[in-house]
């Protein structure tokens, strides 16, 4: 039998050693945060997870899996009331950790001066890609309202086919297989917005890189049009209610959202705040934290020839 | 009166903050580190310095300020037994402080996967430049006769006017300012060996990257001349001859090795390990530290306008 070490180093082989989308990922992740834990990659640097033994593991888990470190969220036809005593029976007597703080002390990010690049070349890529990262607020940092207008910002920006930057880098000129927008609001800390587009054969990451210049500045700087703005709303409310047909998303959301600062009347008012957001805040958010010599910019090279030394003279 | 933590911050602004050169440097050491703490610059970053107060300071300064924790050099015209109960009589009372470790745990580097850049733009640039940055082994973590040999590769690539750099950037073609290399040999874990060079206007930093690039290849590939390598170590030995005549300096480089790992006899032996080096171990060294995919490139540029979202329509 593998020792568990060895199960957890099969695993970062499997999902990040093996795969050049997520090893960018990781180097994009220790760029964009030159001071904060969230550069480190959750599971751990490679060399750093060879080191660990049996005594490490349970030290971790003797330090946080502890009642008072946990959130238990139980998701079905039930009644708090009812339910909760049977809690209180099955896990009531797992004693507290003193040692967990209430709030632990976490390094923050300087400001941004210098705009950072990531080159990851690999025989393995399938297909090339750019991705722009950004660190902006999450929902729990961010002003009133300035977190669904940055949701808002990522939908009109990159989700579907309908969106600016899948209009002008695959509909309006042929550049792109795929462009698309990401923004992961819930985090107790500063976040990331990312743009990743795929060239097709032939275009170069420069030319992409200018379209998605001008899809922000053009955000920046003129009123979004009032159906665009409708119609993303709308989707974005749309997924938030079908999202609670299901169970299993509707308590992970519960747990997401209150192990990282948010409260129940947060999640519950979400539709109404991206409802709330106007073309305005829009802009603002893009203007504000879209801002290049904040970003990070991740290329993805399928590298062909591989020699040590490439002789470049010209 | 200032308090003291504003004029901590003052030291910032002159030495930092208003300074170009020095703010892309501390990017550049925030993207060359991943995981280590030499990522972090020295004197802090702006906003956790601000938080600082009196009572953080006496913390500091009571963990870390105790003899089990210091080097004591004396230099000068003395007798180590004459001196010995003085420093005893003067220094002698002084608790140790339990709390600090022989050995401190110090996140490493994990493999790196991806070349990366930082670019700052300011318009108070005088002179444009592009640095080269790569984490290489320091004196205390290198193999045998390793860290020697790049102090000899450095000084081969870009100590002064005979030096490759110099020659092929600012004699042979001219399209750079200056050019020069660096290499940080005292450091406790892996340090840095950089290469900068100043374009002349209108020379694009590709056009001196690729001329860096080939220099590096050379050396990576061909055996470097007799004729150089012995000339390069005779002007490192002979550096660190001269040195000796300064009490300071002496006193400093004692001082710097002993805390970083070195003994008193890798101080005294630093001559006859540099006129060990051979052109093979040369070679080896640029083939094994100065690859691309581990480096990190900043590009310092003067920004002569300043919108803030520049719209770049082709």
């Amino acid at each position: 039998m593998l020792p568990e070490r060895d199960v957890v180093l099969e695993e970062y082989n499997m999902s990040v050693a093996n795969s050049p989308n997520a090893r960018l990922d990781e180097q994009i992740m220790a760029a964009l945060y030159l001071n904060h834990p969230y550069g480190r990659p959750i599971i751990g640097w490679r060399h750093e997870i060879e080191k660990l033994d049996r005594k490490d593991a349970l030290a971790f888990y003797r330090r946080f899996y502890a009642p008072n470190n946990a959130i238990l969220v139980i998701a079905g036809d039930v009644d708090a009331a009812e339910i909760r005593p049977l809690v209180e029976r099955n896990f009531g007597s797992i004693p507290a950790q003193p040692a967990i703080p209430a709030r632990r002390v976490r390094t923050q990010e300087p400001e941004t001066a210098a705009s950072r690049s990531v080159t990851l070349s690999d025989p393995r890529v399938e297909q090339q890609s750019v991705t722009r990262a950004y660190v902006v607020p999450s929902a729990t940092t961010a002003d009133p309202g300035e977190s669904a207008a940055i949701e808002v910002l990522a939908q009109l920006m990159g989700g579907g086919s309908n969106s600016y930057l899948y209009r002008a880098l695959v509909v309006d000129k042929p550049l792109a297989v795929s462009a698309n927008a990401s923004y992961s609001s819930i985090s107790l800390d500063p976040t990331e917005f990312a743009i990743t587009a795929s060239p097709k054969p032939g275009v170069s990451f420069a030319e992409i890189e200018q379209v998605i210049d001008s899809v922000i500045a053009d955000i920046a700087r003129n009123q979004i049009r009032a159906e665009d703005l409708a119609r993303v709303k709308t989707k974005l409310i749309a997924d938030a209610i079908y999202a609670e047909d299901n169970q299993m998303v509707l308590a992970y959301q519960y747990g997401e959202a209150l192990s990282t600062g948010l409260s129940i009347e947060d999640i519950r008012s979400r539709p109404d705040r991206i409802r709330a957001v106007t073309a305005e805040q829009v802009r603002t958010v893009a203007q504000t934290w879209l801002e290049k010599k904040r970003s990070v910019t991740g290329y993805l090279i399928k590298e062909t020839t591989a020699p040590k030394h490439e002789e470049k003279r010209s």
